[in-house]
């Protein structure tokens, strides 16, 4: 059976009338700030539904936006937002975008922030581990697709990625193929889920194709270019022919540190971005990376958000990536290892069942 | 650069006339069957496409079923396919349903059936690893979504499924709050992603509940009641008492054969299934069971399936289980461990990581 509150319950919960109900609910003006949190949450506690607006014209959805470039065209959020949009509008929904901030999170709820605003549903990109609103997500009532995280159990939030096993792993084997071995791993930043399974990937990979992993190869650092510089000569020292990244902003990077430390891409090393932006095809030379189709996740997320909407509780759906490969790899020349960098001793041999239990925390299987 | 072949490319290629190869791609009667399977082999082959039908009336997929019920409502296919076509033919499309067996995916090849026939894509159900088409889904070219088998890389090949990870925690989780310790697995064949995945999930969750793992208790049988009769007694011979099942019919079994050794459900053990076919609701007691939402499924396949003929390149994507409970589970109540079963020797000490590695092969992180 399910109950359904109305503005009378609310009222009579709250002790206040049902007019001061309304106006909370309504964004009404003339209420306290704190009266008007208090009728949405309790509203949302409730089960509480604004009766369905008769005009399709009404019909909205909203996508957030913390801490990604979305707003020009070489943006990764841009061509996401984009596809999102054009299948929303076929479908007569109006679709509002805006930018969050941890402050924004911290300062409103977020289901009562959606039935405040009259929206049907949300899809959230650029969000990670700590952000405020992601514990909200757990018991969310409100449909909602996030990009790239994943909330268990609850069958109102789904999740849309692209296959990063399936992509590190295409990437593994088009190196090997050029007669690599000596692979590192340089990702992004370890408070985002795309890192850590991008990280398992690499790990898997690896060890699936007999090569040696070395934990000094395998690292975190940022989802910007500036990173490369703090590791790539100890990657190079490391004896390193071929550099994954787990960005192409990091790939950026990683072909400016080359150059510095007087080598040259990819005739001394190879060396693979992620997401294929269009920064990508641009960079002298242009990089091989695996392109995640952007407009694609877009529109699939309109489809799973509407498919949550209509109580099909959608959890998962990845897409293929695709392996471009550009001018930044080649085959394979072995280089000497240079003395300054490693007295061989940091290079351990690894069990790799201490990999899957260390990265088992963050796997979901299928 | 995409090459678009013709009918002219595949008649020199062939060395036949071009009416020849016309008369191949439409099934006209007055070649050879060896021909005609050449010329769509070859027409396959060549990347061929059969120009584009402009009447929507003409648009047809097709449901192929391989060792499932489905023609009754009480089958497990039967809400799958209904799903789907509810949808499809909403969109105008025309649904086929056929019986495949192993002698017919022997007898012809899986693109040339589709070409040959006209059909855009195809749902797939009831599959299993050593059928002969899932080699050919490895490469085939036509968009294609298998319910519960995922194949790697193949952009034109999606999958849909439960998220059996998720769903056999709730059962284990629901158990352990009714205070049950010693839970038994009887699982489905060993010849199906989905009992790799549902004996996985079982080993993860009574890890991770920090249960004792019994590899006696953990065992694969088949997806039919009268598998249960040949465990049961082992397993309440070892102790159990409670019993997940990897489906319903196999959770019916084990209600009848508690009942032969003497014992009650739920108060002695309890039993859970999985799917809630309507049989679960009807059986004595009542089947306390993992909800597949069926006809979301079918539902969902056809929205991927769209997807894919649209070239979104959907790898997979899962929906949440629902655990409804009934009168199969209660709380635990400890039993003595009978001595004809057991002598305590068989009760291992196990080492997760050796779970993790034998499951590994099977995993797909997302």
């Amino acid at each position: 059976m399910i109950t359904v509150a109305t503005i009378k319950d609310i009222a009579e919960k709250l002790g206040v009338s049902q007019s001061t109900v309304s106006k909370g609910l309504n964004g009404a003006s003339d209420i306290s700030e704190e009266l008007r949190a208090e009728v949405l949450e309790t509203a949302v506690a409730m089960g509480y539904k604004k009766p369905g607006t008769k005009k399709k014209s009404d019909r909205k959805l909203i996508v957030f936006v913390e801490n990604m470039a979305y707003m020009n065209e070489d943006d990764f959020g841009y061509d996401i937002i984009l596809g999102f949009k054009q299948i929303a509008y076929k479908e007569h929904y109006a679709v509002d975008v805006i930018e969050t901030s941890r402050n924004f999170q911290s300062a409103c709820t977020y289901d009562s922030y959606m039935m405040e605003h009259g929206y049907s549903g949300s899809f959230l990109i650029g969000y990670a581990f700590d952000d405020p609103w992601m514990e909200q997500f757990k018991t969310s009532v409100t449909p909602t697709v996030l990009l790239d995280n994943f909330v268990k159990k609850n069958p109102k939030v789904g999740y849309i990625g692209t296959d990063n096993a399936e992509a590190i792993d295409m990437a593994i084997t088009h190196l090997i193929k050029l007669g690599h071995e000596k692979i590192a791993f340089l990702d992004g930043s370890k408070d985002s889920l795309v890192s850590d399974q991008r990280m398992a990937a690499y790990l898997d990979s690896m060890i699936k194709h007999n090569l040696h992993v070395d934990p000094n190869m395998a690292i975190y650092s940022y989802f910007v270019a500036d990173a490369a510089k703090y590791h790539v000569g100890k990657l190079l020292g490391l004896g390193a022919t071929a550099i994954v990244c787990g960005n192409d902003l990091i790939a950026q990077g990683v072909l400016e540190a080359v150059v510095n430390e007087g080598l040259r891409v990819p005739d001394d090393v190879s060396v693979i971005g992620f997401d294929d932006i269009p920064l990508a095809a641009e960079l002298k030379p242009s990089l091989t990376t695996i392109r995640q189709n952007r407009t694609e996740l877009g529109k699939s997320a309109y489809f799973i958000l509407k498919a949550i909407i209509n109580d099909i509780p959608m959890s998962r759906s990845l897409l293929r990536p695709q392996l471009v490969v550009r001018d930044s790899t080649a085959e394979a020349r072995p280089r000497m290892v240079r003395a300054h960098a490693n007295d061989g001793d940091s290079v351990l041999n690894v069990n790799p069942s201490l990999y899957t239990n260390i990265l088992s925390k963050e796997r979901i299987s299928v």
